[in-house]
């Protein structure tokens, strides 16, 4: 459908990873520390990661950019021949956005960007089939917040446990979420740039570019979890067509997921309870992609059998 | 946790699919007449069918048994170098389970052998994880009645519309599935070899052979759709432990087969209203298993990347 062919492609493909801190993390949102982030983003880089493993498997290509961390490493060399990466670092991290605005509209603007540049590389290297994936200790609140404004979920459907979040952290995030949304619906436009900036990450509002990008360049986009699936939500509320390119690879363990989805009238393929980020849903999905386009490619029909219509009762 | 390892194989695999055709189809429980099983025996073998074009795709060999159809074709030659066919045919087809006994003791005991010996060549091949699925038309109907006496699950889910069955042919099955079924269940034993041979069929009691035997050789089994499960609920009656063995790959559209896992405490991964039998399902899965197991054995675990249990709150 995507395609408009009864021969789709499935490769080749791209994962596209966009990395970022999340100030709100300062409140006790996550069960990990934002140093993590970093240590992900070394992982990766290095081959170990989850993504780094189905990807080679899957035989999807990798790509990594760093669009806010707070990691301290500057370094642009390569660690590993399967991944490129890209440090292109709007901010050491969002702000607070429990506090105040998370993004400006500028570095709203700047991140969509990024993205936008990323899909049309893609497009430009002769992809078929793009992904975008995340890493950022805290990005389940901003999801949480976006999911919210964006998909009018109720506070305690948005906001799960994310990376293990114990019932301390629970309660705050649920306080985080719940404020932050409220200052974001109070702005003059709800759905504007800059209602969405507040409560967004830099990796979020990456992949969301990354998607209209992908969309305009007639790319199939395989969404991945909860917090890519926000990412969705701003696309399609910035280009409403746009999601009309993209293929729900699973639904997540967190609540929020399967109703960002059906907001999207999309419908997800896996339900596996996964909880990881970082593209993994995604690229589960990519061999059953590869299976859907044998079967369309290489599978005899019933007429070509000599089986006539008629002979069904 | 069936190969009791945290370095699980997938491969090298095989699928194993066994044939024969279903006496019961003269009462009109099928949409389909019984000659399409020669002709997709005949495609399955060219290379056509979805079986052959997944089973390529994913890596598995394919070998394809026919144990009981009306083909007319004796050739043993074979015609795809990627298929290997055998013949085996105990009998043209099981008898019309809803006027009799479908299989006696004896050929269900044959028919078990030939499962069994396929499973001892899968170990002796080198085999680490096998599947068995089937083509023969008609064998919903057998399927429902195993489930219902095997299972204890009601008519109504028992019963689905198989490959298309309209409303006439479902009337039809309803009523054939009923009388057999309550035949069955005044035998001496309902759950002995007699009464299971009773409403069963050829390449379901092989199937439910091959999954004895490569229990008993310690391969990993994957299972397909109703009719193999319904097969898998034969071979836990004869070996309650080999259901251990067993990894569900989805569960189908027929409102029946989820009953017939959660009998066997089997959870399956894919929910995609499948119905075309032939082992798909199970080729389907093979790629996410290589997924499942590259993550176990690649993947650097937290305490490699210097991340203590301690840091997560």
């Amino acid at each position: 459908m995507i395609q408009q062919t009864l021969r789709p492609l499935t490769e080749p493909r791209r994962m596209v990873l966009f990395a970022a801190d999340h100030g709100v993390v300062a409140e006790g949102v996550s069960a990990w520390p934002a140093e993590v982030t970093a240590l992900m983003i070394d992982n990766i880089r290095s081959g170990g990661a989850a993504s780094s493993v189905l990807a080679v498997r899957s035989g999807t290509e990798l790509r990594l950019i760093d669009v806010g961390s707070l990691s301290i490493e500057q370094a642009m060399e390569n660690r590993s021949p399967g991944v490129i990466y890209r440090h292109q670092r709007l901010r050491a991290g969002s702000r607070n956005l429990y506090r105040e605005a998370a993004l400006s509209p500028q570095e709203f603007e700047s991140a969509l960007q990024i993205g936008r540049d990323e899909a049309a590389l893609a497009a430009a290297d002769g992809m078929a089939v793009v992904a975008c994936g995340e890493m950022g200790i805290g990005n389940t609140t901003a999801a949480a917040c976006l999911t919210m404004l964006l998909a009018d979920v109720a506070l305690d459907q948005a906001v799960g446990r994310g990376a293990g979040a114990d019932d301390v952290a629970m309660g705050v995030k649920r306080k985080v979420v719940n404020a932050a949304v409220r200052r974001a619906r109070d702005m003059r436009s709800a759905s504007s740039p800059a209602a969405m900036a507040s409560i967004a990450g830099f990796e979020i509002v990456a992949m969301a570019g990354f998607m209209l990008g992908a969309n305009a360049a007639g790319l199939t986009i395989v969404l991945d979890g909860y917090i890519a699936t926000a990412a969705a939500l701003i696309a399609g509320r910035l280009c409403p067509d746009c999601t009309g390119s993209m293929i729900a690879s699973h639904v997540s363990a967190e609540a929020g997921h399967s109703a960002a989805l059906a907001a999207l009238e999309l419908e997800p393929f896996l339900n596996w309870e996964l909880r990881l980020g970082e593209g993994t849903g995604a690229l589960l999905l990519m061999p059953l992609l590869d299976a859907a386009a044998a079967i369309c490619g290489q599978m005899r029909s019933l007429a070509e059998l000599g089986i006539a219509p008629e002979a069904a009762r």
